[in-house]
């Protein structure tokens, strides 16, 4: 039985997390720490493959050189984290916020226990963040004769290189994104407005991901499994604002219109965004659909690894400016994606980080148009050892992205 | 026409926006600054009353003493900040981030130019936080002759006491958490799978809600307006679980349930719970259903202005111990709420907090019984001059918390 194996993914295996809290300790190499503590409820999820929501109960997870990993909770998360959280050899819990005694005092009394409190500790932040009305002392405040060296963005820096198993949760994403806004072009028609549509593809699309991917998928994460494909205001003369909110906009004939599409899963998603119409795009519509898809291109042919994100961009920036768009434009190429919506490192003419394989960006230059409105199609691409690998593939033509009048 | 005034709600007033500024101001009175910075986007929100989603692009709002906001933004956001910002002397802007010159210098110019460099200055934070793979210097290491006084969580301060149209935005979400309840008793069916009736819930509530309230109401927020009502994967045995994640599983006849219900509408939220089965439930079902109502009775008659939020849950855990009920603990009796899901004060026996007029607060006990499921009621109250204020009603009695089996 051990040489069938399954192909598709329903979890996050424990392989996967033993290499991640592998990779953890590696980086921290040079440090000479006995013990890494993370209070993000994103590293915990990273680190233990099974999700905790954050609130004002501090949580802390412990990973030891020597390869344990402790989990500090609230009692309310006890039996969940046992039942959720991989490859912990010890769950310990206080009984509450704000509590009799403190939570960090209590985990001040583990740490002493587990003969950790004078040792030299890696941390993600010096307690645990004050979110949701949580209010507390400063680990160092507490522990003087640690030796504390705060890192709080190694998990981040890990994660800029995405795994062979981030690469393939990242690939199934990219799948349900373009089946939801499949749906989003089938459903938006002239009168209809905003919510309904992109609230009736966000069920339909989720539904036929579930049922696809079968009952064994573990949907539950920090955000819940589910693809969708969505407007965010970006409808009509809205869509020259490139950062505008959901407004419930009356679909009309004419309209520009920018899309964004993605799906959750295990922690993962990806992007999608398309310049669509409402009918037949004027001859001043498809000139600029007809830039900004150049623009992209332009972006695709540059990402190569050993070259720098900036050179990137100054392509970009350079298409904009042989063509008079400087007026119209707003912002970088792209970003780092995959476990948040931005990350670390930007396609940016000012960032010189190092294009390497693994890395997984959005490319998405953007036009916008006073009186028009904004044109940008974002696909999100895996930087291989000799290019890239596109993710996302929704359909570019501009005949292929007409929405009906009715 | 002045005399016809309108009674529904469809966004934040400008009266409201400078209300809240003249508190936030009047707060700061025995700092003596010269002015208050705010880097948080929920800060933002609430202070210009329109909706800007934060990036790791820096945004800052500077109000001064003379009254004068003035907002900074990316070039991205500009004209959308001068759409949806309300009351705004100025928007000014930096090109990106990274962009040729770091975006916290171009602040520190603005912050020269505007003669408030070398002044009294109060801060949310010491820079932008290190949000989607931001990364910046400290206000204080720009501004070396700044006085700078943090007040991390004056804003939180001010929102403890909710404006009367804090409450009539809370009275409204409640209506339609109500409605978004309603439909999930009703589509909630043994045989289904969480996903399918919750979005089915959420699709169906929001148009409902956006169609109740009309096209004039401002749909845009940092999250979505819209109704909905979940499980939050509390069901069956996995109810016993107070904080577990959506994980899509099957309604089955017996399933003990515990749901949540709220609507999201310009920025405010209440939060409703309640414990539901699948078909008729067992006597031990029943005896901890009776169990958690009376003991919700009893939380809700300790809330008086003047008393301690402590009290309410040592009262409620008098209740536990005197019926042996100890061991089905899991947290605290409530939080506050409105612009957050969890906010200070806590109904906890270690909160001394006052209980005041203006407060909103969930009450929600719950019992967690190994082997049955989870039990929990959260209403969320308004604390009135003399008493509370129920702001979330949907029924109690047992025999109105049935789901069908078919």
């Amino acid at each position: 039985m051990d040489s069938i194996k399954r192909w598709n993914i329903v979890d996050i295996p424990e392989s996967e997390v033993l290499a991640r809290r592998k990779k953890t300790l590696d980086r921290l190499q040079d440090e000479h720490v006995d013990a890494a503590l993370f209070f993000s409820a994103e590293a915990i999820y990273y680190l233990i493959g099974g999700a905790l929501k954050p609130t004002e109960r501090p949580m802390c997870l412990i990973l030891q050189q020597n390869g344990t990993a402790t989990l500090f909770v609230p009692r309310l998360e006890l039996e969940h984290a046992e039942h959720v959280g991989k490859l912990l050899d010890k769950v310990a819990c206080y009984k509450e916020y704000i509590g009799e005694r403190h939570p960090m005092l209590i985990l001040v009394d583990l740490l002493t226990e587990m003969k950790l409190i004078d040792k030299a500790i890696a941390a993600d932040s010096d307690g645990y963040p004050a979110i949701f009305g949580y209010r507390g002392p400063k680990l160092s405040s507490l522990c003087p004769n640690m030796s504390l060296v705060l890192k709080p963005y190694l998990i981040e820096e890990i994660q800029q290189i995405k795994s062979p198993f981030d690469q393939a949760v990242l690939r199934e994403t990219a799948r349900w994104g373009n089946y939801a806004h499949a749906l989003l072009q089938e459903y938006t028609v002239a009168g209809k407005r905003e919510f309904e549509v992109v609230d009736r593809v966000k069920v339909e699309a989720t539904q036929v991901m579930l049922r696809a991917l079968g009952p064994d998928f573990v949907t539950s994460g920090l955000v819940d499994a589910g693809a969708m494909a969505i407007y965010r205001g970006q409808i009509g003369l809205n869509s020259y604002f490139p950062h505008v909110v959901a407004n419930n906009a009356e679909f009309k004939e004419g309209d520009n219109l920018v899309t964004g599409a993605c799906a959750f899963m295990l922690g993962c998603r990806t992007e999608l965004e398309r310049t669509m119409f409402v009918g037949e795009p004027s001859p001043v519509q498809r000139k600029f659909f007809n830039h900004v898809t150049e623009a992209q291109q332009v972006a695709l042919e540059a990402i190569k690894p050993g070259k720098k994100c900036a050179d990137v961009d100054k392509e970009v920036y350079r298409y904009y400016k042989e063509n008079g768009l400087e007026e119209c434009w707003r912002h970088h190429t792209g970003h780092s994606i995959g476990f948040r919506g931005h990350e670390q490192p930007f396609l940016d003419s000012y960032d010189e980080t190092g294009i390497q394989p693994g890395m997984v960006l959005t490319v998405e230059p953007g036009l916008y148009v006073k009186g028009v409105g904004g044109f940008r199609f974002s696909d999100t691409i895996l930087v291989t050892e000799t290019g890239i690998e596109m993710l996302t593939y929704y359909p570019k033509k501009l005949d292929q992205l007409i929405c009906r009048v009715k």
